[in-house]
């Protein structure tokens, strides 16, 4: 066990399908190892150090890079099936033969293609913020999407403001609070992604998002206990595909947050690690 | 403090509004009581002392009987505000000036009201397996509730296995587990409500759930913060309408459970205390 946190981790790398990951583990070793997949155009700095080290406590905590994203090497594909099994090799690569998967946002989406994939290697599933394949307002980026990203902001971070947060006095108010939280870590910070990622992650998106027939009942096929999380006002990915989870995915419990957007597990951080963590531990 | 539990607390009786009010309480004093207002036909011997005991822990927990209702005096009124005004009667006859209020089915819709009635006398609301005004399928009872409430059983209690459980092994193992529960209160059990109870119930179900224009406005004034909790499977109140109930509230929290029907609280009772008791400490 060591002493690190979110902000001292060193940054690792292993290699793997011809990849070299970088990542950060951390936390209370010896249990199942709760791996995070970030958001759209995230890197390992994006996570709220509230959660990594609220889970890092009671649990060993992983953050990566996947796949052409900052500090890893190689490309982003352009479907999510393909990050999937980046993802699967990547944990592999460490050694591990079972562990439990956060993924937020588009790491949500790659959540679910892992399970499927590697029904073994999973043993929980946390969905945040998220949604299906050909889920509601996900065959484009949402108007609502496509405006806050296409906005520019006096200060770059600003943008996670309008993604995260709900325009509510009390969420910007968190949202604030978030910005200082993602900024406390200075040192060996991992560079922002490249101009190559968000077309690549988007062209995925867009793919995963296409109308199809019956599209749900690929969910019938997994099997993890699932914790399904969103705010109730999620203008990126519309909070009704988290029910749409919630009801296809056999073993789901869902928990949606008042006043809550895109990422709301950072409006009501203490809440969030205390109820998943009641679910990885159940 | 008293050292009694679900199944030694005493009945006790308080008046009020020219009524004979059958409560119980019990638990661990000094902080906000939380008072429980249960389902469709139920005394205070249809809780699960799973949950009953569970909250006692750390809270005082109240039981009572509405108006007409079992030991209590007095006549079921054929609406839910008057209920809610005798759930009030009662509250402040005991001498309290603040509680929490848990309310089951019909006791959530009870709750509802009397949070728009009296927004100081209750400090959060928890809605179980509930429903809005002019819910989907609340016009009348469901499909399945006719066919379950309408049909024959050899042990009555089986009843019980058919609303709050789904048709998986699984729950109706765990409905096997909570009938034991809720029949090991062996002395003094309340007696089952008379024949009139049913029909002003029904009738109160019936006004309530009648199709207006608007119908979730009205939960714009419920101030309290509120969890919402049902199973994804509700036949009996569909499980949409904890949706509507948690959009339409300003700042509710919706947890919904797998594999769950009516009961789902009673399907996972220690998950069930424990995010409760978070919302409630919180």
């Amino acid at each position: 066990m060591t002493t690190h946190t979110h902000l001292t981790a060193p940054t690792q790398y292993v290699e793997a399908n011809g990849i070299r990951f970088a990542y950060r583990r951390f936390g209370k070793a010896g249990g199942v190892p709760l791996v995070f997949n970030t958001h759209f155009t995230g890197t390992m700095d994006h996570w709220d150090p509230a959660i990594t080290d609220g889970f890092a406590k009671d649990r060993e905590v992983i953050l990566f890079n996947n796949a052409g994203v900052s500090s890893s090497s190689g490309d982003v594909p352009n479907n999510f099936p393909a990050m999937a099994a980046n993802a699967a090799a990547f944990i592999k690569a460490l050694g591990l033969a079972r562990v439990d998967f956060l993924g937020f946002s588009i790491g949500g989406i790659i959540a679910q293609e892992l399970a499927l994939q590697e029904p073994r290697l999973i043993r929980k599933l946390v969905l945040v913020g998220t949604g299906p394949r050909s889920g509601e307002g996900m065959a484009s980026l949402t108007p609502e999407a496509q405006q806050i990203f296409g906005a520019t902001y006096e200060n770059p971070d600003e943008l996670w403001l309008k993604v995260f947060f709900t325009d509510s006095e009390e969420s910007q108010k968190a949202g604030r609070a978030f910005l200082k939280r993602f900024r406390q870590r200075v040192e060996h910070r991992d560079p922002e992604v490249d101009e190559r990622v968000a077309p690549a992650q988007i062209e995925a998106i867009l793919a995963n998002g296409v109308p199809r027939e019956n599209p749900f009942d690929y969910l019938r096929d997994i099997q993890q206990p699932t914790l399904v999380v969103n705010g109730g006002n999620d203008v990126i990915i519309y909070t009704i595909n988290s029910y749409h989870l919630f009801k296809h995915i056999p073993n789901a419990q869902l928990i949606l947050y008042p006043d809550g957007n895109h990422g709301s597990q950072y409006q009501y951080p203490q809440r969030f690690v205390s109820q998943v963590s009641y679910f990885l531990d159940e």
